[in-house]
């Protein structure tokens, strides 16, 4: 954890024990720091587990792993490695998330398939497994962690630990969910990643839970961006024990099934604001509304063209309510538009409808709005009935510095 | 143009009249400023004339009215205002374009089609178009312009005149080319834009040297990129007055086509460099260097995908051979990628081969390249045959300065 707390973080949420899941934090000396570095989760027998995972082509041994092995549905141990990406090292990285794996479920007699790996921090350098075997074997006997401290572990060049919880009734049972995530960049120096893992005491068919997953990611982690650049270990897995008692959700028509999918939806957009807070030299937390496309995924492609455009963003940073950029977005981003139908605007004040300069726009609720923390950017396409909301923050000298002033 | 220059500017070069080209520099006062900011070109009878323009979808009516008239394939007049991008303006500003193109067809006798016309400037205020009359009536009997005069005119926030020259031999003649540009930024601050206008005396058919400027601009313009944002009004045009006496070149079989192919594309290459030359903020030259790739044109998205990271190109600004930035970025970039087969680079020494760190790995040349002006990343996806050359420039704490530490 850097010693310089975002100014948009937010306090860890007060967050309730999951039934069948047990935290355990331990310092495997990945690098030389004092902190717990090495997370392990021990699941209930019969967890169901889903997962998303990085799209960048060059990605590590474990989302590859996690990715061939989360298909078979089930999940025992969940171990997380901070300090040491394991990115980029070829036969010797993959051996590394191997030996973790027989290491876990030879410990809880369980198939290797449902132990799931991620490692986050440097990357080219082989996760070093005598320090890997070390720790999970001390992870094996110590004592219960909170999650705060779970989510401190994980963490690398975040700021703030970050968590976020929900509640849904399916039946007459109410399931919970708990969730930790770090991240403070797409991607960060030498590779911070995104790693966010959900828990939940719900009876959740696997085949579910991962539609439940990829529908929320499609509208929140999908949606957020800092810089534009993509990790090679992104990953974001949720985990459910069935110890709530609910009637089991197998599919969608199943009672509950909207209740528990709207509660993993807020959940999983509660998470990726949390990783935008902590967007490296993020000043102003920018939300991005797009209505009026052609469709949905249009509106999406829109939102990120401007989240990721850095005249927008820098624009932004200097509370400069300079509409000019966001037309320029717009337009590269190669969906539908149509100039003389386009209207901007910034905190619920129009500063451009169709096409042209309001002649009454008045710049002093603007100016106001700009100078905050929180930034609304509207956008009416005026084509269809698309939207989309795209989270993103500011790029400011902060990011510079974080990334550029400094050698490896 | 600004007072402080880029270190990585080039001295204008010595550039030769082109028979059939008038240059006239007059001061229409589009802004409260001292200078010249109105270009007007008088081209010979029966230039053929050739253009590429933003694919930014929210585009000027400049681009839109440009777009359709190169088709005819003659031009007898430039017009180019700075100033006022007269972008995002609607009806007002289509208006404003038609005037100057009807005032100018009036004074040459010629169609309204020959006419061009260019702006950039500030966004969403209509170009005045009494001041745009009355400068070019100015411009009509103002004395004849230099080349570095008519450079400086187009200009806003360039921080140095920007010219190329080139000759190829066609048949016996010598045929000349000279050209200027301006950008310093896909897009600057209330919308710099790119302009470029490349004239020569060659006698080339209207279709050959559309073909000729499109394949070069398919390796030249299309291969930068300062921040990955496109203005609204990116535009090069070619113009041949077919003074210098040469058999006409009708097609790529004509004699002396494939040399004036080549001079076009060196022209276009050295215009584009000197844009990147001049970006906002820029300490580094960088050149991307992408072989191995399954096509040509999966190689140039690959190089562009490393040259608009922003990590890589923080990395670059602080001296540091972050090799795994560069991964990422191969990998975020959509195409076919390998990482066990991909190496990458520095200034000609290899830190990865077939995606592993080097063993003997000697960062020492490394880092002595880094800390010069111009960089070199060399990248080999190691799939197939396909090459491309990609230029961009560092993200320093001046892009910052000059995007977002001001009030529009």
């Amino acid at each position: 954890m850097s010693d310089t707390i975002s100014p948009l973080a937010r306090p860890f949420p007060m967050m309730p024990p999951i039934a069948g899941v047990a935290l355990h934090t331990v310092r495997a000396g990945y690098k030389d720091w004092g902190r717990c570095d090495l997370t392990y989760v021990e699941l209930a027998e019969g967890t169901s587990v889903a997962g998303v995972f990085t799209r960048n082509v060059c990605c590590s041994s474990e989302v590859e792993l996690g990715r061939q092995n989360v298909g078979q549905g089930q999940a025992r141990a969940l171990v997380v490695n901070a300090g040491n990406s394991n990115a980029f090292t070829g036969y010797r990285g993959r051996e590394a998330v191997e030996a973790i794996m027989d290491q876990v479920s030879a410990h809880l007699h369980t198939p290797r398939e449902q132990v799931f790996v991620s490692s986050t921090g440097v990357i080219g350098v082989p996760l070093p497994k005598d320090k890997a075997r070390a720790g999970i074997a001390a992870a094996f006997t110590a004592p219960l962690a909170t999650w705060e401290e779970a989510a401190r572990t994980i963490g690398t060049t975040d700021t703030f630990a970050k968590g976020a919880t929900a509640t849904a009734v399916v039946g007459e049972a109410t399931v919970t969910l708990a969730a930790i995530i770090k991240g403070s960049g797409m991607i960060a120096p030498d590779m911070a990643t995104m790693l966010g893992y959900i828990f939940t005491d719900a009876d959740v068919a696997p085949a579910f839970l991962q539609a439940a997953l990829s529908a929320a990611n499609a509208r929140t982690f999908s949606c957020i961006t800092v810089d534009s650049d993509t990790s090679t270990s992104d990953t974001v897995l949720a985990f459910a024990t069935g110890k709530a008692g609910n009637p089991r959700i197998d599919d969608e028509n199943s009672p509950g099934a909207d209740a528990f999918a709207a509660a993993l939806a807020a959940v999983c957009r509660d998470l990726a604001q949390l990783v935008v807070r902590d967007g490296e030299g993020a000043q102003k937390f920018i939300t991005v509304q797009v209505s009026g496309a052609v469709s949905d995924d249009s509106a999406r492609r829109i939102g990120l063209a401007i989240a990721n455009s850095p005249l927008v963003k820098t624009a932004i940073a200097g509370e400069d309510a300079n509409w000019g950029r966001v037309v320029m977005a717009v337009g590269k981003a190669g969906e539908p538009a149509d100039r003389d139908r386009l209207s901007i605007g910034f905190g619920g004040t129009w500063a451009a409808r169709d096409g042209q300069p309001l002649p009454d726009y008045d710049e002093a609720p603007v100016a106001a709005h700009l100078q905050g923390r929180d930034i609304t950017i509207e956008v009416d396409i005026g084509l269809g009935q698309g939207r989309a909301t795209v989270w993103t923050c500011d790029l400011t000298h902060g990011y510079i510095a974080i990334n550029a002033d400094y050698r490896s």
